[in-house]
């Protein structure tokens, strides 16, 4: 067996470690007599994982018991539409930052359920950029400000959040426990699980307990984040091995030191790969320069030939993934916290070698 | 190693030679170099994993091109709220078969949407049973009769079904694929995976494409049917690994004959344990005659305290899963499509020994 450097948006490269426990246990989970993807959601060893599972999430975010902690299915794009069915009255008014392909996502399923307005919208300014604090044009009395973090497509990613007086809302999918922040200043963070967190099928749910009480009598009991907090995320039945490797991660990510320590894994990690992308104007970034993302590198080739190019022969010598979104074209290396430093110095020199060979 | 025999109720036992392939390709599928947990679902080897899923299904079920075969997340309980808000217009009445604690449960989803009638209900009676086609009382042009084929909790299954003038929509978690039906029949079926199809995290939905036009504005897209069909179930990142588990059960079940084949293994094992518990009178079924479900054989003991010994002496003795759900008591051995025949005969066995140390 080889394993390559997995550069993929998500689902995304998992640590090693992580699958290997898996998979030992994966027709007898600590001596039960069966694997976790068939023990009962009530059973004791799935509810020790979930147990753990919060846990962890609520060590590494470093939020208080203000703040619910809820493990559901559907991904980001359900909440898309959780967040307005439960958060926007008739009558209120919802503020978006539009900062690419996601936030516009997300405007889009919200557009159906109340008022929304665009508190700015930098979707089709090239280079790729995030909205600034200053630029925002805010509703006053807003119902709240969402935003995304990151913007996995463009490769865009704030770096100084906004404070507004409206419940501030924030899609952190791709950016989720990658950099230390201050969890408690927001009302909602959520995150489809697939990029930092684990596969894909789990999304994290953090909301302030307070906002829970406003929701539309027409609302049913499984779209209500209250009903979600009150039975402990077993409203339904959880996806339990999706949450079992949830829990893992957060596992090695603390053994690891947490956020701090893989902020700075991952601050090396993009200062590295930008370095190579800057020393030579063979490569070109994709986002400005203070919006770059730590988490999704992109950048263009000279042409779209040599770019085809450069994703096939990576791929051939165990470079996976590097094919920019369908939608802009170009390279994009997804490099989330399971992305060790070993695949950014073989992308790097992979970057050296395709450029004297192709230059 | 040791495996026990599962008699829970789901997540479920399943076949151990799914669980054995996942294992052996959890840290490299398919000679990709990577997991399938970490494969993007855009990638080759998923597309045709969820190919093979889905045209599996498709012959299994036998449903021909009117119909759409999704996979979504959420669960039943997301369907028991997607169902009305795609189909039960303002105005419109929806009648629903009440037989126990699921059908309650899409019950109550449905009446925060719109108006919901009971065209039957049997929930209280005992021996459990399921409403008779004949005894329901249906709405002159309701828009659809909701249904729940098999009640986990109760041990009882619909063996007749109904024809009503209205779509019919049927839940059959606990059911599906365990026994030929016409599923062309029907309007809409949804099922959660974690008892016959595969782990926690999926939902099979077929729906007919002509019942996919009727909804309301207000419903956000990610909670319409026509988005996902429209998207082939990639409107958002797909459960990957649930489906993968699904796609490998599907290729088991083929293996084994198909739906006809498990249909008499199920029958063989509901047979043998209703002939233990009828052959004494110190074990009592809780369903009624007509309507014991093959998939959950519920009983009693002569008193609560024998059935908690029952169930402590039998997971001692390798057979998990025993106890009936918490708010009716008893015994529950669930013995969905991947449960052996041979842990029937251990239960069958377990129960005249205990009979004989304990009557």
């Amino acid at each position: 067996m080889s394993r390559v450097y997995n550069f993929s948006a998500g689902p995304a490269t998992l640590p090693e470690e992580v699958l290997a426990e898996a998979r030992d246990q994966l027709l007898d989970y600590s001596a039960s007599g069966m694997s976790i993807l068939e023990s009962s959601h009530r059973g004791a060893e799935f509810k020790a994982i979930h147990a753990e599972a919060i846990s962890n999430l609520r060590d590494l975010l470093g939020v208080g018991e203000d703040h619910e902690i809820l493990l559901l299915q559907g991904g980001a794009t359900l909440q898309f539409a959780m967040v307005p069915l439960n958060l926007l009255a008739p009558g209120a008014v919802a503020d978006y930052a539009l900062s690419g392909a996601w936030a516009a996502k997300a405007f889009k399923e919200a557009s159906s359920v109340g008022t929304v307005r665009a508190a700015a919208d930098c979707s089709a300014d090239r280079p790729a950029r995030m909205p600034q604090s200053a630029e925002l044009d805010l509703t006053p009395g807003a119902a709240y400000l969402h935003i995304t973090t990151n913007e996995t497509i463009s490769g865009a990613q704030w770096h100084e959040l906004p404070t507004p007086e409206a419940p501030l809302i924030a899609d952190m999918s791709s950016d989720i426990l990658s950099h230390p922040i201050d969890a408690n200043a927001f009302d909602l963070i959520f995150a489809g699980a697939q990029k930092n967190l684990g596969p894909s099928g789990v999304t994290l749910v953090v909301i302030r307990r307070a906002l829970m009480d406003r929701v539309p009598d027409s609302v049913p009991p499984m779209l209500r984040y209250r009903t979600h907090a009150e039975a402990g995320s077993m409203y339904n039945t959880p996806p339990c091995f999706g949450i079992y490797l949830l829990m893992l991660v957060t596992r090695w990510l603390k053994g690891l030191g947490g956020v701090d320590a893989i902020a700075e894994r991952n601050r090396a990690k993009a200062t590295k790969l930008y370095s190579a992308i800057d020393t030579t104007d063979y490569f070109t970034g994709s986002a400005a320069i203070d919006c770059r993302s730590e988490m999704n590198v992109t950048f263009r080739l000279p042409s779209e030939e040599l770019e085809a190019k450069f994703v096939a022969e990576a791929a051939a010598a165990g470079m996976k993934g590097l094919k920019g979104h369908r939608s802009v074209g170009g390279i994009r290396a997804s490099i989330y916290n399971a992305c060790p430093p070993e695949a950014v110095d073989a992308l790097v020199s992979f970057m050296a070698d395709f450029e004297r060979r192709n230059g």
